[in-house]
């Protein structure tokens, strides 16, 4: 499959590359490095990314940021660039894709266990990240061409820190997350939120 | 207690509305008729009426729509729309609430059945209820003064009708749909959504 994977050159994104690389033929999109750029809060930049490619069969987003700070210091800003970025963006990746897929093709975004279990500092990314589940479900209801959608749910990954400070919830290797991403793009399923804590430390081939 | 509720005139809202009066002090809210004017995608006027009415114990929203049509001819107006008036506007009737809010006082937003069940065409509200969802689940977690927030989900209420088909899912009347919202106000709950479909035919004082 020839599948475009944008956050090529992060923490989850790389491990997403790795993963599939052996078996496909990736093309790496994102912000600064990798082969190509793309920024998700430009509609016109991901539409000119798509148009470069022409036909591909999986596109993966491994981007996407939000605010995570307290409540009562959120900013209307703060809420504007989180639904541009993690839930817009992530959305138009979808609506600009599918004439691009192939028959059958498949579309992976990235939202996060802060969606359903969000501690404090979270409400403006459990905002975003549910929306994307939200839009998620309802897209894969009417994807024309036996097109696919998915998100994968990840918790934290690595030594992942927010605000300087290391996390004090579970977290798991890029590794083992990416096995999450493998599964929407190879797998039958649509319209799956995947919790990637299912994939925790499972054996690799 | 002093109760806004937002979006009194409509359907739901005056069975809101109706339950409530009995014992509460009831501010109604709407775009158009009740009482005082409102407009969800307009911040300042939500703040004007917060500011109007001073300091009162909980705030129920019953207002907000989103788009409501094929994923392919959504467009980009009409995502904006759905963010703006059913996501943003009630994220910022919550923030807005706070410091308006008497200790131990209550937000109540509305979402839907679709954010978790949506039929095709439902792509945009589905993001925007679940954007909600997430965003009360988040909020919840971090509201000062033992405030609390939650999100009333109906399904489809009396004789639903979407662009002017009449529905073919269940529906449930307004009066047993008030219910949650009043359980909402009454209740301990924070942090939940409310599917009001445990509320069907139930019987009522």
């Amino acid at each position: 499959m020839k599948i475009i994977v944008i956050g090529a050159a992060g923490l989850i994104g790389s491990a997403v590359v790795k993963a599939l690389a052996g078996r496909h033929d990736i093309i790496g999109a994102s912000r600064k490095a990798a082969e190509r750029q793309v920024d998700l809060t430009d509609k016109a930049s991901v539409q000119r990314l798509f148009d470069q490619v022409g036909s591909f069969d999986a596109v993966v987003c491994v981007a996407g940021g939000a605010a995570y700070k307290p409540l009562l210091e959120l900013t209307d800003d703060e809420f504007a660039m989180s639904v541009n970025y993690k839930q817009m963006g992530q959305v138009n990746i979808a609506r600009l894709a599918i004439p691009h897929l192939a028959d059958g093709g498949s579309i992976t975004l990235t939202t996060g266990f802060f969606s359903v279990e969000p501690p404090p500092n979270a409400a403006a990314l459990a905002m975003a990240n549910s929306a994307v589940n939200g839009f998620v479900i309802g897209a894969s209801r009417e994807l024309p061409r036996g097109l696919r959608i998915n998100a994968v749910s990840p918790p934290f990954v690595g030594e992942f820190r927010l605000n300087g400070a290391k996390s004090t919830v579970e977290s798991m290797t890029a590794a083992d997350t990416a096995l999450g991403y493998v599964d929407a793009v190879e797998g039958q399923m649509t319209g799956a939120v995947i919790d990637t804590r299912l994939y925790a430390k499972r054996p690799r081939a």
